[in-house]
């Protein structure tokens, strides 16, 4: 096989050798603050542009959620270099983060260190993954600002600090944020569930409570309020997460706490219908489940959000001691601060091939892109799999790029793409708890198709999710956690 | 055997009938704020004392160490109602708690709810556990006064509250504190290695400090600081957290930090002699394997501490980007505040029984207490293995006590104890990286005896420890830790 090696190394440096004459690099703006710090500047903060002929081009990637990371575990690294821009160095397992809520999974085994996903970009010269968050984007002059993400809580923490970095190609993956409708108090008094560190701050909080309602010289009334646990949005997230907390209440609340088990509730809020993506006798199945679970469902919409309570509509004042929040995602302040064309919701808008039209070498994936309304497609809905979907494409689209000679910046224009992207949905699936689930294989919310709920149901949720943790460890690991769960119950060690 | 159940039964509860007879209840003294509240209040905040005849007498354990938490596995439950009081529901398995901070082992895997360690505190009539610091004793009217511990953090967080608890025997076994020596700046720039929270912090910082020393814009002096790990303390403690470091660094960072690796360094400095309880021997092995492992050993005193460095006393500055200080223990604020009679060193002090002399109903052990001068025995070490053995005695002689009829208040008098307290020390061991440990199997520090260093004390190490975990959960999670570390490498997410 060493003929075949040397043919490669042969082909792909002959590939490395054409770019050059087909680039058209742009001249430096010096009225630019960006690119004469990143090039001209004194001391250059930051990492200035390729040079062709001597490094790979590079590729730029923001954010490190399904779709960044799909992409980046996709990209020839002989091709290009990749520098990965993050808030986080992991990505999250979300459709398995309700879980960790209650124990019945470890916080690590939900979260994949991008280094595991992509090896080269902490390893590689010329590849980086940086701790930081994306302020701005120069197209013109092919780079992004940057702000490091510091442990800004203790007095000896470092101040974070700007540079820029000049991209050949530039994947936007940055993600969306959780929507709050501009209700009052939600940001200050409810917790997400999108990143693991709401899952600990909802387990801590969950745990302090069970504690402190059984401490003498708390009322009945304040002991009901702290156990009273309200979750708000009743898609698969909200849902989830009250069958896991049912769950946690019948089989371990019962068994280990049970000076206060009575006192305990959970109660689903949700203006509309749940799971409203899902087939009606599937909904139909999750009402009636989660009833039984103990679960109270309670149509109406919140008002006003205040530290121990809530206000629904109707003027109803709900008390609760903890408050999860997840009624959907829209676009983050990042997102609506880009000067691109948007998509209808204002999402970064996109073509059939993800790029971003009029910008060049940019491209966009996941929840904080949509396609523009001249395509005629509808936006995709922000979930896991049209993310992952997307990563996979672009890269294969990248690598493409690359070999054919367009990887450096303004010099993809007349290479030749292949099919477009195109999104086959290839169904839903949520637990209600109690060892069941939901699976709806329908393509579509019209379309008809194969729709299965209960314990069946339930095995092929488990199954499906274990073969798609990213890592042989995690997967390890949530098999692990499974099973000890199931031998020793849920972990209640409040750390 | 089933005559034999009933015998017992019978017996157990002949016992319990004697002691309404023995006892002497002391009168409520209502110019005691504890008392009064607690028993004559319009609404009594607290737990009152306990009716004999009607109910179990009232133990109540204060702290959740390993003093603590052996001796409320070894109380019999159908004797005491058990009330443990402490600011964490878990046990710290200490030993493995260094292993943590680097990822060879998970938080959980070292960390025990108490709940699962005698599961009556969350079930059994009468028994609770309460998240709350005790804050003063009142030996007169045998009660203690109690502060809630609350999550401070958040706005919408329980104002701690104050509440009493009556005892028929009380158990402190509150621990001790990390001695700074009253070197300014430690307690806000170091982090101690005594709480699994402690741990956590370590690993955000290393983790964080690996991330960001390559993002560009840094100084390669700024990037020296930031991945320079300080030790200071060459106890065990100290030791196995270098060794650790090390290993982390050889194996971990020189393969996924592969842009930063040669600028992370570790530094242990201490004032006399590393491990200076070990034999000479074990001494010199260690002090060679660490310098081998890349850790540089400093004799020296440090004199002030600052954000980012350390001054020495010969003047050097030493910048450090994380600072771990484990300099031993010495009495806690609470213990100091007691006024109980005390040992050399400022502890709470004992007879021979565990008992604190001239304060009826009320032990003490672990880290918090030593012998009284008077017993003539010299005040033991603050080790795991010394808290456990006495927690482990003063269950059995509490079980007795009850079982004679003196577990009620005041009327333990007359009953005759078995043999007094015995500590016989089983050995030290400490591991000091690259899978090499010193066992050190000699009874004190002058006598001749058995000690081991290399391959097979870490193999002894190991599985000792493993067979100490409290539970078989966590004995099964330490062992799938050590195994996927092995496997995979260590985890990097920081989360």
């Amino acid at each position: 096989m060493s003929w075949l090696k040397l043919f490669s190394r042969f082909t792909s440096s002959a590939w490395k050798a054409t770019p050059p004459s087909l680039r058209s690099f742009k001249p430096v703006q010096p009225s630019s603050p960006f690119s004469s710090s990143a090039i001209a500047g004194p001391s250059p903060v930051g990492l200035p542009p390729t040079t062709p002929g001597k490094e790979k081009p590079r590729l730029v990637v923001l954010g490190t959620g399904w779709a960044g990371c799909r992409l980046m575990k996709g990209i020839d690294t002989s091709l290009y270099d990749v520098v990965c821009i993050s808030p986080r160095n992991h990505m999250v397992f979300t459709p398995l983060l309700a879980s960790t809520c209650v124990g019945t999974l470890e916080f690590r085994s939900v979260a994949e260190p991008v280094g595991r996903i992509q090896p080269s970009i902490s390893t590689a010269p010329g590849s980086y993954f940086y701790l930081a968050r994306c302020k701005s984007i120069d197209s013109d002059n092919h780079t992004v600002e940057c702000e490091t993400v510091t442990d800004g809580t203790r007095e000896d923490a470092l101040k974070p600090w700007n540079f820029n970095v000049a991209y050949d190609k530039l994947v936007i993956g940055a993600g969306a944020e959780a929507l709050t409708f501009g209700i009052e108090g939600v940001k200050e008094h409810a917790i997400f569930l999108r990143e693991v560190h709401h899952a600990q701050e909802i387990r801590r909080k969950l745990l302090l409570n069970l504690m402190l309602s059984d401490v003498p010289g708390i009322s009945v009334e304040e002991k009901k309020r702290l156990l009273h646990c309200v979750v708000v949005g009743g898609g698969p997230t909200g849902v989830e997460f009250s069958g896991e907390l049912s769950d946690f209440i019948i089989k371990d609340v019962t068994e280990r706490y049970t000076h206060v088990k009575d006192y305990i509730r959970v109660t689903l809020i949700e203006a509309n219908e749940i799971l409203s993506s899902f087939d009606v006798r599937l909904r139909q199945y999750a009402t009636n489940q989660l009833t039984k679970s103990g679960v109270r469902l309670v149509r109406g919409i919140v008002k006003h959000v205040q530290p121990q309570s809530l206000i629904l509509d109707d003027g109803t004042e709900v008390p609760f001691g903890l408050l999860v929040w997840s009624t959907g995602v829209g676009p983050s302040p990042f997102v609506k601060s880009l000067q691109f064309p948007k998509s209808p919701g204002g999402r970064i808008g996109v073509d059939e091939y993800l790029r971003v039209p009029s910008v060049p070498d940019v491209f966009s994936v996941g929840d904080c892109c949509g396609f523009l309304e001249s395509t005629g497609r509808s936006v995709l809905p922000a979930l896991a799999q049209v993310a992952e979907r997307q990563g996979k494409f672009l890269a294969g689209q990248l690598n493409q790029i690359a070999r054919a000679g367009g990887g450096y910046a303004n010099c993809a224009g007349e290479i030749e793409l292949g099919p477009p992207f195109h999104y086959r949905h290839l169904g839903s699936m949520a637990t209600v708890g109690r060892y069941k689930a939901l699976v709806d294989l329908r393509q579509s919310k019209e379309a008809k198709g194969l729709s299965l709920a209960g314990f069946v149901s339930w095995f092929v949720w488990r199954s499906a999710y274990l073969t798609r943790v990213i890592s042989w460890r995690n997967r390890f690991y949530v098999a692990i956690n499974w099973l000890t769960t199931l031998v020793f119950g849920r972990d209640i060690s409040k750390i």
